[in-house]
């Protein structure tokens, strides 16, 4: 990261008021009668009827609107264990991220403390004053004992978009990529350049849409998981495969795909040369990927790379998913987000970059044409059509998978449709 | 209530959004340069920096200026346990106050439990989150031992305003009485109708202020708490007294002073004419008092009354201290609400009475004079001159006692003057 920016987010941060959110009135509170409805004596009767059908906490409270982005700061980014205090602004940033995306009102809750049972018998007893849980920067392997216990405990969706998150927005862009390479998802080799929470899951989602598990590779910081391989954790065993392949080198040869989630500059010139014909590279690790871009590039032109970086084409952004996965999940009042739902965010994603680009993103990237193709497999961020178009996937998939608590109302793709997005109306202060 | 208020208080719930308060961005989100300095990889800077000093978290985030609201419903309004749930629009309300008169970030958290221990240790869990905890609806004796033990193990201010804010308030209020009615808190017999959390705190607080502890008498259910009963729990038994009054009849004659913290109408004429010359009688039970205040005042005219009701003069209403307590806490980063905090408060209030009234005032409420006097004791809500008033006062008390971690700005007052406040502008949405 650059000296300018890291001062001029020191600033943002810093200045006019600390911090990036604040908790603003939704009615009015200007006249004695106002504070008579909103509070004493007039606000005994929406609690009474809660009281009496919990279900009407979604129409006289903001519970349906609400996630909470909850750490403990043991995964801080690339930056490790900081501590729960001071992944503040991560979790500040990500609840700004949900609000201008999805118009959700998302609140950090830090819990300071390393003990899974602590961890998780604090956010079970505060879970109802939420309509989601995003959970954030937990490190491996606690994360996944941690989510796990807390989804069977919860009856709100409970996403650790670490792992989800980046395995949907990968998948996505995978899908299209193989597209593009004319191959399918079934019968490609897939490398998994690391072996943490985020890979996990994106093996786990790639299996779960149809990839050949014995085609499949994960490798850790000793290399390859194979199956002669002891004292593998309970989740990097189920990746072990019987081969003989040992190195990154190893596994490299005739690779279709290469999924990196590890750290920078770990694959050479020769290893992306060694790739079967037409090969694509998601190099995700941040703000470094694990190849640089030009030299791979440079180094055969029939692939395809996306990476983590917002300065090249390709972006790998979890932005792309949990806005737009939540507002789908809160507006049926899933009880959790299934792989019904991840799967159709997939499919959604996909589709979209294969659709023309309305004009205000190429405004907006101040570009003269996205066209679909190996410099545009995934939409970009700031495309006003994400909400619109995810959310009710994933709301349906919610519904057809039995999950749904609620009806989607008639005109909700046209209520998203004329909803929060670039360039609407927003309250700067 | 009225049902039209009823049926108003939950339209005001429900339209055109649920609930009351929402999560808006304080800083601007609309182009990948501010996401890179809100997000991922600008953030990891104000990260990196928390790590190495936890108090910039007051620098780069909100922090500072946020108040967790926390309940577990056992004791919500005058209606008992609904469980944290049916709490929340209480919650959210405090919230809309805290926001409203004093421009703190206020979120709600409700903890689903009953077991003191898991109460206390869930809030600690994740106390680093916020500036200060305001403990709202948790039943007594529990409330006690919560409060002092999170007190204990939080660097921030834990304050139940159950018991404080009822507390502060009805000192301000007596003393102005008093001094209306020419008396002095050293020599006055003060009968307290009540021995929940509110009442042991107000009759703490009188006794800090230099009330004679063998003029004071409480009574709970059974009558009079003497130092022959037993059974009596802690907090009771700490305002035994020895005497041979058993009844609040007994308790009554001669009495200069009645706080009723307890339910309608268990105060008669009788008692009221018992009482000593020039009484004053503080009937706090919402929305029905403990004696109808025009049968008091037709009963005696010599008689000052105040109650918890908007719509008659003397409102003893929480909202004149919480949110300027912890404004001024939080401006000098308090590490706790101290006595001389409470009293300091106290003190603010009781002059501001005393003071002129701005014609705002006098507009907001349509009236055509508010003088000090048997009428006016306490000063409104909507004053404006609340927030630059008390709480300069609270952290010019948390400096000098010893609690403050950070200075104040020279130019405090001025902003505070400048600040929110009635007719301030106001993100409506």
């Amino acid at each position: 990261m650059s000296e300018r920016l890291k001062r001029d987010s020191l600033e943002y941060h810093a200045l006019p008021v600390p911090g990036k959110i604040s908790i603003e009135l939704t009615k009015p509170a200007e006249t004695m009668r106002h504070l008579a409805m909103a509070y004493s004596p007039g606000v005994a009767e929406p609690c009474s009827q809660i009281a009496h059908d919990p279900s009407l906490a979604y129409r006289y409270t903001g519970k349906g609107n609400s996630v909470a982005v909850i750490s403990n700061g043991t995964a801080v980014l690339g930056l490790g264990n900081l501590g729960a205090l001071a992944s503040k602004p991560v979790m500040e940033g990500k609840a700004l991220l949900f609000k201008r995306f999805a118009d959700i009102n998302a609140i950090d809750v830090l819990v300071d403390t390393q003990d899974v049972d602590t961890f998780v018998n604090t956010v079970r007893a505060i879970s109802c004053t939420y309509g989601g849980i995003n959970l954030e920067d937990i490190k491996a392997p606690e994360c996944f004992e941690i989510e796990r216990r807390l989804q069977a405990c919860c009856d709100i969706p409970v996403f650790h978009d670490d792992q989800h998150g980046t395995a949907i927005v990968t998948a996505a862009g995978l899908v299209n990529a193989l597209e593009v390479q004319e191959k399918s998802l079934e019968d490609v080799t897939v490398v998994c350049l690391g072996a943490g929470a985020a890979a996990v899951a994106c093996m786990n989602l790639l299996l779960e849409m149809g990839a050949d598990p014995s085609r499949m590779m994960m490798l850790d910081r000793q290399g390859v998981i194979h199956s002669k391989r002891d004292n593998l954790s309970e989740q990097k065993a189920l990746f072990a495969v019987d081969t003989d392949k040992r190195t990154l080198d190893d596994a490299m040869k005739g690779a279709d795909v290469l999924i990196g989630l590890s750290g920078p500059d770990l694959v050479s010139a020769d290893m992306v040369r060694s790739m079967a014909p037409r090969p694509i590279i998601f190099a995700c690790s941040n703000p470094n990927p694990e190849i640089n871009r030009e030299l791979a590039l440079a180094t055969r032109d029939d692939l395809i790379m996306a990476t983590g970086r917002s300065d090249y084409p390709n972006q790998v952004n979890n932005v792309l998913g949990f806005p737009f996965i939540f507002r789908g999940a809160l507006d049926v009042r899933a009880s959790t987000i299934n792989e019904a739902m991840k799967i159709a965010t997939v499919k959604a994603l996909a589709q979209l970059a294969r659709e023309p680009v309305p004009e205000s993103v190429l405004d907006a990237y101040s570009v003269v044409e996205l066209e679909f193709g190996p410099y545009y497999i995934l939409p970009k961020p700031m495309d006003p059509r994400l909400m619109p178009i995810i959310a009710p996937a994933v709301a349906k998939a919610a519904i057809e998978s039995g999950v749904a608590r609620a009806p989607l109302d008639e005109d909700y793709e046209e209520q998203l449709w004329g909803g929060v997005g670039f360039g609407a109306d927003r309250n700067w202060r």
